[in-house]
């Protein structure tokens, strides 16, 4: 049994004609099955065929490491919670001691390809790149960019987000500029997003609700774009998509870009969608002069 | 000509006995040593010792990239804001497309090894890490675990804080938890940290105030044991390490570990610290159920 059914899930949906709060019978993508015949951005079928959530995936991640070096089975979590304690107890520590195995195996081919590394390394970051991308495991920045360590400064959020009252990205976004001098800014987002799927369920996510809730924000800014689409896989790639255009605007407002820009020429804020079927990038190409411009008409902070 | 000076940090400082505001007129690291005369945590020679920012580093990251795909010669930011105009373009231009042609090669790569890579990572995500680490460009998360795609969870902030009233974090925390599950979540400090050494200088930095003052929190809370450290470099160590233990503290404190943990004995908080100089990550070997038993004498939110 998963632990999110433990913690009673509600929400208000329009079931039989009626409002009636109920606990979730299952994964967040059942539930969304269920709640929506009022009518929606997205439809339940939708929902049910592309699996809207995360909790609906049994999905065995080790075969993706073929080359694992820590020969232990990993089980799913609807298997580990039959097991009895003592079992989970031995499960979560072998877990965690396989991590440092490989930490020190990857110290010491670090080493051994370059026995500077380590030194280099201790000396200080001068990143190139500020990369703003989505918590999902399934993107490893570094690797899909070719990028190394020291190239690259990191802020991960669910949904690769940029809220102007968040200070934590927003902390991110002054350092980066103003003290660390990045020549591009990348806000990127990627189809299959978890986050923009819950943001559009009809379901009381709690906690999740105001995060998520940007995301339909950028629904209500394109309404009658994302409206006109019918397919809905094709609709719900369109929102991936303006998702991060728009995330790319919020960085774009920012005192410290306009002034950097406006001073040095630098930083290029861009949007890119990763595609998992090919992983491959996509480049939304902004064309990030005219956005500027754009931005500046309501939002120019330049002096 | 760097940057940051065209936006005129300003701090207020004793020096010569007076408070004066003025204009840094080098990096945060040169200013830093200008500015402490009243006591501090950290005295002004160890800034300049240990080069507490990450301005005063000239640290041409293509060293750790033997391997680089991309030919083009990395520039610093002062040879770069010496070119003209179209140069710095052009040079931007070619900073972006590396990516791609990286990315392409990267993806590739994977497909060569294994045909099924991308329909695996089609397939969803069920992480069974969350890893809360620092921005810095300096820590691949996946790389020095050993893990893959599909396999971690990431939140990566400014000194990897966790705040209560950050919804960003918060969110990661509850999705992490109430819908993937996850089994550990790990906070990772990393030693040389450019927050926790910018929290403690005793300069005005406009937005990142708020945000690093968390780490000056953590100060207080451990006052008269760093106060007793004398060699300043291991008071820094340290209050990094104290730094992992009060954020990992700070996962604890929510109702979303505390209820998972009941039912399921999972998740386990860990706290960890990343060493450039050898790329291995110590283990601070929190006593979870200890700590856990500790916080909830005040913050029980099992009920």
């Amino acid at each position: 049994m998963r632990l999110s059914l433990g913690f009673g899930i509600k929400w208000d949906a329009a079931v039989g004609g009626g409002v009636k709060p109920f606990k979730a019978s299952g994964t967040l993508a059942r539930s969304f099955s269920q709640a929506a015949s009022s009518p929606q951005p997205f439809t339940a079928s939708f929902a049910r065929k592309q699996r809207l959530s995360p909790l609906s995936h049994n999905f065995a991640s080790s075969r993706l490491q073929p080359r694992r070096p820590y020969s232990s089975r990993i089980m799913s979590t609807e298997e580990l919670d039959k097991q009895p304690p003592q079992e989970v107890k031995k499960y979560l520590q072998q877990s965690h001691d396989r991590i440092f195995e490989s930490n020190k195996k990857w110290a010491a081919e670090q080493k051994a390809k370059n026995p500077d590394f380590f030194s280099h390394l201790n000396a200080g970051q001068s990143p190139e790149y500020l990369w703003i991308g989505c918590s999902d495991s399934r993107i490893p920045a570094e690797a899909i960019t070719g990028l190394g360590p020291g190239e690259m400064f990191i802020h991960r959020n669910i949904a690769n987000l940029v809220c102007s009252t968040d200070l934590n990205v927003m902390s991110v976004v002054n350092y980066a500029v103003r003290h660390l001098h990045v020549k591009h800014i990348v806000v990127c987002g990627h189809y299959g997003c978890g986050g923009v799927k819950a943001a559009m369920t009809p379901q009381d996510l709690g906690l999740l609700n105001p995060w998520l809730r940007n995301i339909r924000d950028v629904y209500r800014l394109h309404e009658a774009e994302l409206d006109g689409i019918k397919d809905e896989e094709a609709k719900y790639n369109r929102l991936v998509e303006l998702n991060v255009v728009e995330q790319a605007r919020n960085v774009i407002k920012t005192a410290a870009i306009q002034q950097s820009y406006a001073k040095s020429g630098y930083p290029i804020v861009h949007g890119w969608v990763f595609g998992f079927k090919d992983g491959l990038l996509k480049d939304l190409e902004i064309d990030f002069e005219g956005q500027l411009k754009d931005i500046q008409k309501i939002y120019n902070l330049t002096s």
